[in-house]
Parts: structure tokens; sequence; C-alpha cells
């Protein structure tokens, strides 16, 4: 393949919203970082002759072809990052895609189907808290109204930072008429786990993702003197919340799921004040619902009986869910065999926007080895052989689905 | 005693720096509420003929007589508060005092030696997180140049806040002639805890204060993915924090003292995230120096141990600390026998003004009985009759050492 495209792809959205110290980088949607990536974007599709357009959910979409003929196999990935994430998580995906065209088009390959490569929008969520917001609009998965008044940290509605980003949050909806258009979508992003450097393999096949959700903890307490409180008279809500941070650990491992305590907010978060409120978010994964659901449940009733136990009291709250993705079995047997048969087959915790798709088209995905797993943070790696391999990847799979 | 001038004060206070929702208050120092209350203590000297300044280091008097004769009475206490604070902490001793001498001259008492009301500046360190900067400037125990580097959420100094304000930040530093001029100093103060509640007792006489400190425990993990990464790959901080949480409580029963973690900090604090760092502060106070090391060495090496188990690691860092304050046996017993020689004589776990100047002249206590021992909160109450109670003590006490 066209290593040398790829390669300067690479180095051009190197420095795009990096932080110079973490080396992590933050590209949220609808910052100046995002529109970096976006202007790359549209430049890249210039390079290429491919028409490039920017749909009113603010995907962007590099045609090559009519895309109006239908049938289309769109490839691709999303460009945005969480906060001090990682360069392969999104890009990867998008720099492989340009880079397959690449090499299909060096080898005079003729196609038979429009090819799109897209860039999605918001896929992270890192900013206004629910991930995948241009294909769950896309697909109807999201309301334009619950979506326009989702806020970011600084109190900036979805709507208002569109509209400043020059998207005009009006226009916001489900968009049909595109997705009928295309037959199949494939996305390549790096594993978020060691699945593959476990069997030995630089490129696998999505099966399923796992169902997952996220829950909200808030163990009410009473705000007292850190000082001078005796010990029998406080309600400390600290010691519930680490007592189910402890708990969801222990019933994950049971589960053979996942269960993480990553974010928290105390009040008043004083050095010398018991706190009133210890709020902590449940991020919870296991390979099917059921185990699922008895996980979150015995991690709720350990945050109950640590509560209760401490004169305190906990609320829960379900923030989002998301179920089970089966990844479509013809797409994924032929994306197999198109990789010679012997390509390893695994499931992954990570939403991603082929997962929201999945319903309305056929979606695949392939994933490329991550040899220690690390993502969301500036450590996530993959080997340049690797990276060369989901090229390589791709332009067979393209071949056989989109060249007479 | 005269109970109108006390509810006149107190009715004049209660609005400045108030949350409307929470009734909290937010009075921080060198902010708009804590410029309200200096004007309000400034019309109270006023209006009782009193002289008012404001000294090098924020701290202001209304005197009564010449201070400069020396051996002059101080009582008071200070005005601002953390946050969300309750109603009595501070203004109590101020406004008592204001109505003790209200009190003494309606009898037409003579005063044989100067009086002085203070209003200790920054006693809280709710904004610049030092606590009795006011008073700790004035001892000598704190530099002017440490001072004016302390920060606040915002990055704003305490040099610029006090500019802002109107006082000079280059003037701070010891005062050892005004010091030198104060005989004795007397600081009622609500009880910060049930000791009297317990007791039965209106009103007590502090014996020392315990010595107290923070410590800041840094546990650096992994930032990963929380959605893919398997339990047996993380290097998860939060698991060590939570299992220090618990410790910290554990040792402190053990103890007979006080552990707190009220406070925290998590990077990058993301729902879906592993945290690379989570920060906790302990806040620590025993009855004697050697139960409180022991203490503090017991959560650390628990600290350790959950980091170990988990691969991660934990820094510890001693932010403060504050030696046990004996309040001299001199005044101590002299207050004891002008309430009559059975008021309780009790310790207390939070930090005062007076312990900071216990090093340089003579100080006291009177603490007011506080009948939940909330402090710290909007919950924080006194009953009326016991602030009048608290008025009526330190009318005895000024009568005994100022009048002739």
């Amino acid at each position: 393949m066209s290593a040398a495209s790829f390669h300067e792809m690479w180095t051009q959205l190197r420095p795009v919203g990096r932080d110079g110290d973490s080396g992590g980088y933050h590209r949220h949607a609808w910052t100046g970082a995002d529109a970096d990536c976006r202007d790359w974007f549209r430049a890249q599709a210039a390079d290429r002759g491919m028409t490039c357009e920017t749909d009113r959910n603010g995907n962007q979409w590099a045609h090559l072809g009519d895309p109006a003929a239908g049938d289309a196999v769109a490839i691709g990935s999303h460009l945005d990052s969480v906060p001090g994430g990682g360069a392969f998580d999104g890009p990867l995906g998008v720099v492989s895609s340009f880079a397959a065209i690449d090499e299909l088009r060096s080898r005079g390959a003729k196609f038979s189907r429009p090819v799109s490569v897209a860039n999605f929008s918001d896929e992270e969520g890192a900013r206004f808290g629910l991930a995948c917001v241009g294909s769950r609009l896309a697909a109807g998965a999201l309301t334009p109204d619950a979506a326009r008044a989702l806020r970011d940290a600084d109190g900036t509605t979805l709507a208002t930072a569109m509209e400043r980003a020059g998207q005009d949050p009006e226009a916001i909806g489900p968009d049909p008429e595109r997705l009928a258009r295309i037959g199949a979508f494939v996305e390549l992003h790096i594993e978020q786990g060691r699945a593959l450097d476990l069997t030995g393999d630089a490129v696998g096949v999505a099966s399923a993702i796992w169902p997952h959700g996220r829950w909200r903890f808030d163990f009410h307490g009473e705000a007292n003197h850190a000082g001078t409180t005796r010990l029998a008279d406080r309600r400390d809500p600290m010691l519930a919340y680490a007592a189910t941070v402890l708990a969801a650990r222990r019933e994950a491992a049971a589960a053979g799921a996942l269960a993480t305590f990553g974010k928290v907010a105390v009040e008043p978060n004083g050095v010398n004040a018991i706190p009133s409120l210890v709020r902590g978010w449940l991020d919870s994964r296991a390979a099917d619902q059921e185990t699922l659901d008895s996980l979150v449940a015995a991690v709720e009733h350990a945050a109950r009986e640590g509560a209760a136990l401490e004169g305190t009291r906990v609320d829960v709250v379900r923030e989002s869910f998301t179920p089970e993705v089966a990844f479509g079995a013809g797409l994924r047997d032929t994306l197999v065999e198109l990789l010679g048969g012997s390509a390893p087959v695994l499931p992954t915790g990570a939403g991603h926007d082929a997962g929201i798709l999945s319903g309305t088209l056929p979606t695949a995905m392939l994933f490329v080895r991550n040899p220690t797993g690390v993502s969301h943070s500036p450590a996530e790696n993959a080997a340049e052989d690797d990276c060369t391999a989901g090229v390589t990847a791709l332009v067979d799979v393209l071949e056989g689905l989109a060249c007479a």
C-alpha cells in the first residue's frame, strides 16, 4: 500500500488540538481544534478530487462517485477526542480510509459503487456528555430538541456551540434519505483492549458491542465541620461512596464484566468539611444484558447498604443506556472472507457510530491491534506495521465490496 | 442584658452574603460580602462612639478608650465564613462583643482598661486555603511573601485581592507593637461540636485546641478506557482512594480521634475514563500529638498498601499543620471564676485566631452551646437563650477584667 500518503496525513493531523506537555488531545465537538480537523478533512477531499459536504447534523462526507446513485460503500470514523485522549481513537479510521482509496487508485482499480469517507460529528461526547451525537441524530435515535438542550461544563448549549461554529442547530434531525443511499458502512478503529494482542493478530473483525450504560449515584449526607464533629454524630456520604467503589470492582470481577467509577463531584468539597453530597458516576458494561442488569443491581444494593450504615441516603439515576449491538452476520462474514478467512472475530465494550447505525443499515468494524490496550490516554498506541495492516485490510474490503 | 441591641445587630447582618436558596453564607475574604461586613463593623463602632481602624493586615478594631495606654482587653472574633457556612461561626463573637459593651454601659460601668472589639481578617481561609491569615500575619506566624502568593480557585493572588479591596498588600506583616498593647484577648464562639449539649451547659471555657493538619494524598494510576480495559490490565487509583477513605474512618475510631476526606479532585474525571490521578485531602485531628502522628501514619500505611495492590502509587504531602494550643491556665481559670466557678472546661478540634495569638499574648475562649453540633453548614444553630447566656458570660468576664 501507499505508506507515504498515510504518513503524510498522520503528520498533518498530529499537532491539531495536542497538549504540548502531556501529548494528549483535546479535540472536542465544535471547538477550534474540531474546526481545524474539519478543515483538514475538506482539504483531503479536495486533494483527491472528491466532493465534500457537511450534512444537517455536522457529519462530514467526502464522496468518490455520485452518492445519489445509491448502494454506496461508506468508510471512515471520527476525528474528535476525549479530554487528554490519544492520537488513534477516531483519526486512524479516517486516515486509513483516505489511504485505502489512494492505494486502490494507484493500482488503477475501477469502482463499481460510490465510496464515501465519513467524519462523524461529536462521537466521544466529551463536551456535552452524550456520545455519538452526529450518528444518533441521523438515525433518529436522539431528538433534535434533546440534542440542542445538551450543555457543556460552562453551561453552553449544543445549539449555541453549533451556531458559533457556523452549523445551523435548527436543521439537525433524522436523515433517512442520506442513510438509505448507503449500502454498507465499515468503520476501522484502534482496538480499545488487548484481545488482538492476546491472539497475536494485527487486525480483527467486530462481532458485537456490549450493552453499556452510565448510572449516577447521589450520596446525600450532612455538611458539618470535619475538625469538631464526633464520628458518632456524622452522616458522611464519602464513606458510602468509597464502599460502593470497592463493591463495584468486586461485583464486576465476579461477573466477568466491567464497572468503573471515574468521575466524582463533591459538595462543598472543602478540606475541613464533611460533604453534604458525593456524586459518583458508574460506567458498567457486560457481554449480555442479564449480566449487566444483575451487576448494576448488586452495586446499587451495596450502595444502599453502605449509605444506611452511615445514616446517609443514595439516589441512583440511569443517565444513559445502549443495548447490545450484534453486527449483522452477512457483512461481518463477508469481511472475514475478504481478509482471508482467518481474522479473529471479537466483541468490544466501547460504543461506536457503526453501532448506532447498525439498526438502520448494514455496518461492520475492523479493529487494529493495540499492544497495551491503553485507550483514552496520551499513551494509546498502535505499531506502524499494524496501522499498515489495517489499511491493507481496508483496501481488501473496499476492493471486494466496491470495485468491479 | 440588652437583648434589643443583639437582636438588631443580628438582623442587620443576616442578609449579608446569604444564599437565598440554601440559607448558607458566602463571606469570603476580600469579596463584596466581606466588604459589606466590614462596613457594618465600622457603622457599629461609629454608633457607639468607638474609634475604628483597620490594621496593616486587614484586621478591624473598634476601640473604647485609648488602646495606646496598653493592657487593653480585646474581645471579638471574625465575620467571614466557609462556603455555605452558618450564621453563627464568627459573627456570634463580634455581635456578642458589641452587645456586652452596650450592657455594661447601660449599667453605668466604669472601664479601668481600654477595651477593643476585633474582627479578624480571613479566619476561615475559605478563599485562599490557609486559615487565620490576619492573626497569623500579625503574630509573625506567616511571612508576608507567603501570604501575598496565596491563590484562590480563579488564580487570583491574595495580594491582588487585597489591592482590589483597597488594602495595601505591601504593608502586611508582623504587628508586635499592636499586640503588645493587648493584655488579654477573649474570643466568644459557637461550639463546633456537642460537648456542651452533652453536659447540659449553655456556656463553657476552652482548655485547648487539638493539634490538627491537612495531608494531600495523590493516587497516581493510568488513564484508560473504562469500557474496554480488562480489570486485570487496570491501574485504577480510585480503588486505593476508596480503601484509604474507609481506613481513615476505621483508624480514627480506634484512636478516639478524627480523620476526614472531604475534598477530592480527579483527572481526567470522565465517566468512561479510568482516572490517571485521584487527589484526596485528609483532615485529621486528635487530643495529642502522639495520637495524631500514629493515626496519620496508619492512614498512610493503608494508602500505600491499597495503591500497591492495584499497581498504583501514592504520594503524601503535609499541606498544613498546627500544633496543640493549650490556653494559658491563668486567664482560663479567671474566666471560670468570673462565670461562677462551675463552667465546664473543654477542648476543641477547630482552629481559632485566639489559638494563633496564644503564643504572643494571654488568650482564652468562651463557647456557646450548639444543640446539634452542626457547623460549617446552613443548619448551624444556637438557641436564643444560649446566645443571651453567651453575652451575659462576656459581660461578666469584661466586667471582671476591665471595669473598676
